[in-house]
């Protein structure tokens, strides 16, 4: 099989970039990617987006961006799956060059949700839920989230204190990420006094969403040789999908799709749990980190929130997660969080993190989620 | 490379389905084209749609249908482009099998149109086009052709009823059709006769929005071997996109996207304009399918509409066009048109057309387009 390699990068400081349209920073962060490289030579793009259509009032952003970035009649497309939509969307750039159709692709992670009305906005992002069961009634998907918290909290005892680490180390390590939305350290007392969103989970127990774009630029072996390194290489990919409504899932507090993903990635990269340096989950609430990091199999059923307490998440754990910032303090990007994810995770793999550098991280796993965990995708990260 | 084979297919009627969801229409195409195939032979699922998020209040469709057909956890998309939905979709399902990642995928084109507001549906068919240039100013898809066929009529010196074959031709070939929206005959009389939409485009000029789904089921050259056939074979597929804005192109009457996703499947395939016995084109319009007929190379510029007006489109001329009714008769599903297209061309590839049957059809070209030709996706099919 042939094998795909991470050439370069590009992204925006994700903020409220209201004077910006999605193209427009999508441009940007590819303008930034390609760098000395030729435009003519990227094969096709891949756009993950979430909320083009809803909020944007512009759908075909496959073809906006490529015209605008200069890439005139280029091959495109537009991958939509919710907060996973970057992550799908590497996932078909990585086949395309596996299958031989292209030699060097981009991906763009982008999303632009300032500038609208909240109302607008609640709604948009209830789209990656059930419409018929679940949307229809005004359930959004942090309500849905705090549903989850509330029953992991009953059913293994915990307080909701106990994931208050989560952003805790999300915004400790966000204040090295000078693109970060936010850049300043909280702590577990001020988590637990924030003004309630959705009980259990407080304000800060919260991502914000924001607008940014993030690029990968995805080559084959050939063409990553002749390329300045270093060169990280996709060892596994992997998207599976679970029902939208958590209440036609047999276990809402196991996310099927998540566990699928990742043990189909560890299978194609034959690499396992134990040989992971660094991650990054999708961590909008520490009820969803904590979730995820049982399902890839990081912790036993009821013991994710423990990686928090004991501090395993932190740059010198075992299971360093977030290292620039993660959703929460990074800012949620929605579609293109997924991008952002793996930029993260590239940086650590090249060990040009700084500060927040993991020492000797050499594989690294990225997973992102749509709606309730109804779309995972998850890619292992090699630095050969 | 690998070798990819049709080696099912599944529709709904095109047709006001006010009582279904866009999940409930695909879930029932996808049944019956899996057959007495098990849906756990599927290894992915890869659903086109244009307007879900729009006007279903329902994204991630991927996921939803996937769980909804019994598929739970399988891998799953959901690619946009407007009207181009399906055949990107399409092109992404074929490049999963080449790369070797899936042996047997289903490609789903699904659209639910109808039971929202007028205004609704018009501004969600004009995502498609530019936002900040265009639809900002209420300029609909349907308004921006009418713009090019009038300056087609003005540039080259025809009359518009000699666009009036092209619905004549659909609505003629569509009475065959039992899941066509209209079947029933018209005339150049009662097309020229027709209520004004948007000058020089009359009412029957003008295709119409509807609801449906349809699936191909792909699979590799050792899958297909076991199923019973005949199988139809992918011999080229590509896309290419170009700018949104019509006012961005050099030349508003040469489809560059058409052009060059039709110049990049006939070079995989290693045929040529010559070896196609049967097309389908995107044909909203007569003006539509005339510059795709000449970006794709079927005639020269300025003379695509001379095919209509001499009969070579029909069933017994050289270039059958909409043999099953096309958009305007068949019914403009958006987001599903391009894989209805396949599937009507895989029933002449089969010689199972009954009475609209073009004799000894053995290559077939499908092009769709999104926007005003801003995505467009060509396959080339062959029956071996």
């Amino acid at each position: 099989m042939r094998q795909v390699y991470i050439v370069g990068t590009g992204q925006t400081p994700v903020a409220e970039h209201w004077e910006r349209t999605a193209t427009s920073l999508a441009t940007e962060a590819l303008t930034s990617a390609l760098g000395q490289i030729s435009p003519e030579r990227v094969g096709a793009i891949y756009v993950g987006n979430a909320l083009g259509g809803a909020l944007q009032v512009q759908s075909q952003l496959g073809a906006a961006i490529a015209a605008a970035a200069g890439l005139r009649c280029v091959e495109a497309y537009t991958l939509e799956a919710g907060g996973a939509s970057g992550g799908v969307a590497l996932r078909q750039a990585y086949l395309s060059i596996v299958s031989g159709a292209h030699e060097l692709v981009a991906v763009v992670g982008v999303e632009k949700v300032t500038d609208v009305l909240d109302g607008a906005l609640e709604a948009a992002l209830a789209l990656a839920g059930d419409a018929d069961w679940e949307a229809i009634h005004g359930t959004t998907l942090t309500a849905q989230w705090a549903m989850l918290m509330r029953r992991y909290l009953y059913q293994y005892g915990y307080d909701a204190a106990d994931f208050a680490p989560f952003p805790v180390n999300a915004h400790a390590n966000g204040t090295a990420n000078p693109d970060a939305l936010y850049r300043f350290p909280i702590t577990v007392d001020k988590v637990r006094s924030a003004t309630m969103v959705a009980d259990p989970l407080g304000m800060l127990d919260c991502s914000t969403v924001a607008d940014g774009a993030a690029v990968l630029l995805l080559a084959s072996e050939a063409i990553a040789r002749e390329l300045p390194g270093p060169h990280i290489r996709i060892a596994g990919s992997a998207v599976a999908t679970d029902t939208l409504a958590l209440h036609s899932r047999p276990d809402p507090l196991w996310l099927a799709a998540a566990a699928r993903s990742a043990s189909a990635a560890f299978g194609a990269a034959k690499l396992a749990v134990g040989d992971i340096d660094v991650l990054e989950l999708t961590d909008l609430h520490g009820i969803v980190a904590t979730l995820a990091l049982e399902a890839c199999g990081f912790a036993e059923r009821g013991t994710g929130v423990q990686l928090a307490r004991e501090g395993a998440i932190g740059i010198g754990g075992t299971t360093p997660l977030a290292t620039r910032g993660g959703s929460k303090a990074r800012g949620d990007t929605v579609g293109a969080n997924g991008v952002y994810q793996v930029i993260d995770l590239v940086l650590q793999l090249r060990g040009a993190a700084g500060k927040v550098q993991v020492p000797e991280a050499r594989v690294a796993l990225a997973q992102c989620l749509g709606g309730i965990g109804a779309t995972a995708a998850t890619h292992i990260l090699v630095a050969d």
